[in-house]
């Protein structure tokens, strides 16, 4: 309790209109160019960034450019640990500098994604929980250089992230030397947004967060002065690509899932103050925000997840934000401009975590949180897929999905029945990877309908599922599946046709379609088809 | 703190002398027969018991032949509610009414197993965490009728358990009528090892448990004595198997463990003092004890789990055992014999916690658990099938596995690398059902090696577990499909080639075994085979 008051305060002093650029950042001023020639040739580099936020947006590019001109390219290799993904500034120019080795712990750039499914780039798709752990136990290879970008910096060593929290605090605890992008299009009032605390390890000790809003470390991560090897002042948005409004089948999913939440309230199950909400990255989730706002049965929202996007200021307007706790705040030009102009009435509103707090699984289960994320497809008895496309190429990550699914006092997910216009059932036989089995998938929602799979069977769902999610121009095909698989297993608990289970992602694969009726003429090779769909599920998600 | 303090201070005030049969026990006493006829015929039963260990014994049976002789049996319907697996007397005698309709969470009984699989018993498989919240949502039908066993009763409603805690404080709670078993087996010396603690829905109150000895709770059930409708009085040990000792497979891949968990506390990852283990129930479990004990370099050990066996004794005889909290003492007849005859010194380092608590997500998080448990199947990038034979038959549930694999500091899953004499190997392409998935298992294990799957890409855990786990008979068939995945998938990340990743299960299903050199004339049926596949899973389980 001692902890939290003082840390609270300390929140508040931090108010502080000093002038930016104090003596000891004035001491340390460099230009891009001269601190990508420190750099090393290996650079195993820890960055600031959760999703297109708050990451390094200069100094990358600049070390990209001193490979580009080196007569010996090959002599460099990077490994880069972020938050999440980031910009293309940072994961997109190191990408195409084609030296990068690994990257840890998720990606969603389509140059990255290309080099991982090439086999040319190595990438560790984990639980985000885990990221922060693993590093200070030295599981992966060490970070000699860490990169944060940052709103100010003090002469004792105090750095004051901007738009995210992500693992920079892990980060700037392991590195050799540490780079700062000073950037001013911050203002400085974003000093005590962030609630920087870093679990001790073995120690059993509990992370205090009761509420969404408790606070229980620091403003800013603290770090001996001495390792700040260099500044560079910017002034850059984060490049997050603009807001776009979510379409009709994500606001028919969000309408799904606000009867149900009513549903359970009405029964009990959920208190009528609700819940924290998670939601992952895109448009249904944005539309479920946005129909809250809408609708006057919501009446006060509170968030505890790891991304927050545009829709919030809907919740924002109709005056429904309580509160949201959160690793980034991933708001397009317009949302960074207005969160900024608006800081000091909203930031009573916010909190920006470390990954390692914002995705903790005692935490998300102590607080009990409805959490609502993307499949890219599940199969008749509730299992989902989130990471890869016909089994094998890998789409973006499991991110924190798997963290607040396993955790959640609700956990849904959410899928538009169909995609590629028809050629691809999001609801197939058997997952082609599953990374959220049928123990822990409560929730299935498409466009179509709700399946509340708790306390069902394996045959129940498979019921409900082809009942009240999938779409109609594959509901008999996937009756039919079941009815065979019936048949060839006896029954049994849950019931499979293994020759068949996976038939429907192979006829995709031949003929560019899971539809039997799919006439196209095969004039595209395997490998383009892979590609094509790898693509189409992408923009999917 | 108070709160913990208080209850200890109640816990060791229950060394009480008193004599069993009380006034209130006496005005309570019944027959068997006298409850079955009082029983209604939709029977929703909730019952005591985890394992076979402290579960009713008599009723169920007098109930059972209250069917039997009913004129009409098809008027009975019985839904059982239990900790997880209990003994035959109540598993196998209500299973074999036939009119057992539905069974939760969690079953090993070959004739449950029957019914399920033909289909003529809904069987609800989950995370053993979640129960006591669904059941307490009303997510299932309403319990009518709890049956709990007892080591003592007092007037004012103070239930005392016997040999598990299990599902009986929210079986208790939730109940319109309660039967008690008086199991005078018991010393009332068991008065005190319980630890029951119901957490709230919905508040997001931490559960204080910081280490595996603390207590929070009371030693005993406390309900409105006016619900208890009955008492029978019984004198019977657990029913449990007698205790098989581990075999050479089994302390092989003990070995493995032990190695890897000392190179984990020499590179600073798991303390010197080590972590608490959690262990599924079997062999390779009852090894890694056992080979603990031996071993000098171990020196004490905490246990955070949901069965003890009798392995334990092991622990205790070479004074290794700190401290274990576990919801069941699953012990042999000599097993339980001598821990009766030591109790008044083995009290002391034992505590029996409600399911709810043994298998809490935020404590096993925040104690952080090395887990060890037991895949019946796995594949080459480390997904793992718990619970279903050829993807179809249900063997016996998840469990608790999923609550301790997805929360623990390591998790590690362990089988023999072949089964049935070689017909069945147990790595596979991929997984014919997947309950842990690639970003939950760190480690895996057979009796041919040990992978450590942490930080790898999907393409190198494919190497190294074919390299370190996999039977020889069958290294170069797997070498085969990972290079014709890589093949036909052109890389990409986790390479499959979906029109042979379940071909392995089809050819067991065909011709009996994974091996296609394996020349059985195929004279049985394809049901019977898989009858015969279930089975033998079975007793490799």
């Amino acid at each position: 309790m001692f902890r939290r008051q003082h840390f609270t305060k300390i929140s508040h002093r931090c108010f502080s209109s000093e002038s930016r650029i104090n003596s000891f950042i004035k001491s340390k001023l460099m230009s891009a160019e001269d601190i990508a020639e420190k750099l090393p040739e290996k650079l195993t580099l820890g960055a600031s960034g959760f999703t297109p936020a708050g990451y390094p947006k200069v100094i990358p590019g600049a070390y990209a450019q001193r490979i580009k001109n080196s007569k010996n390219p090959e002599d460099f290799s990077i490994n880069l640990y972020t938050g999440a993904s980031t910009g293309d500034e940072l994961d997109g120019v190191l990408a195409r500098t084609g030296r990068l080795k690994l990257k840890i712990p998720y990606q969603s750039h389509p140059d990255l994604r290309k080099f991982i499914n090439q086999g040319k780039l190595d990438f560790i798709d984990m639980h985000l929980s885990h990221v922060s752990r693993y590093m200070r136990e030295g599981i992966f290879p060490p970070i000699n250089v860490a990169i944060v970008e940052a709103c100010d910096v003090t002469s004792d060593g105090r750095i004051y992230l901007t738009n995210s929290s992500g693992m920079s605090s892990t980060y700037l605890a392991l590195a050799k030397d540490i780079y700062v992008e000073l950037n001013e299009a911050h203002p400085l009032e974003m000093k005590g947004l962030h609630d920087i605390y870093l679990p001790e390890l073995h120690t059993g000790r509990p992370i205090n967060i009761d509420y969404v809003d408790d606070r229980i470390g620091t403003p800013y991560i603290r770090v001996n002065p001495e390792r700040i090897k260099g500044i560079i002042l910017t002034n850059k948005f984060d490049s997050s690509p603009g807001f776009k409004k979510p379409d009709d089948a994500s606001f028919k999913i969000a309408n799904h899932i606000l009867d149900f939440i009513l549903n359970e309230v009405e029964h009990g199950r959920i208190p009528k103050k609700l819940l924290p909400f998670q939601s992952g990255v895109g448009n249904v989730a944005n539309a479920v925000l946005a129909c809250i706002a809408k609708d006057n049965r919501f009446k006060s929202i509170e968030m505890y997840t790891e991304v927050i996007q545009d829709s919030i200021f809907d919740l924002i307007d109709s005056d429904k934000l309580r509160f949201a706790s959160t690793t980034a705040l991933t708001f397009s030009l317009e949302g960074q401009k207005r969160f900024f102009n608006q800081l000091t009435e909203l930031k009573s509103k916010f909190i920006l975590r470390p990954m390692e707090i914002s995705n903790n699984p005692e935490v998300i289960r102590r607080i009990g949180l409805i959490t609502m994320n993307t499949a890219l497809e599940a199969d008749i008895y509730g299992n989902v897929n989130s990471t890869h496309v016909l089994g094998s190429a890998m789409m973006n990550g499991i991110g924190g999905s798997g963290d607040f699914t396993r955790n959640a006092y609700v956990s849904m997910f959410m899928t538009p029945s169909i995609a590629k216009g028809g050629k691809i059932s999001s609801f197939v036989p058997m997952v082609s990877h599953c990374d959220h089995n049928e123990h822990s998938v409560q929730i299935m929602v498409s466009e179509q309908g709700l399946a509340d799979l708790r306390a069902k069977t394996p045959k129940q769902r498979a019921e409900l599922i082809i009942e009240k999610c999938v779409h109609p121009m594959y509901k008999d095909q996937l009756r039919d599946y079941y009815k065979q698989a019936q048949r060839v297993s006896f029954g049994l608990h849950t019931p499979h046709d293994l020759q068949q289970a996976l038939s429907w992602h192979v006829r995709l694969q031949q003929t560019g379609s899971m539809h039997p009726d799919y006439q196209q003429t095969k004039t595209k090779d395997t490998e383009q088809a892979a590609k094509q769909d790898a693509q189409t599920a992408s923009t999917k998600k």
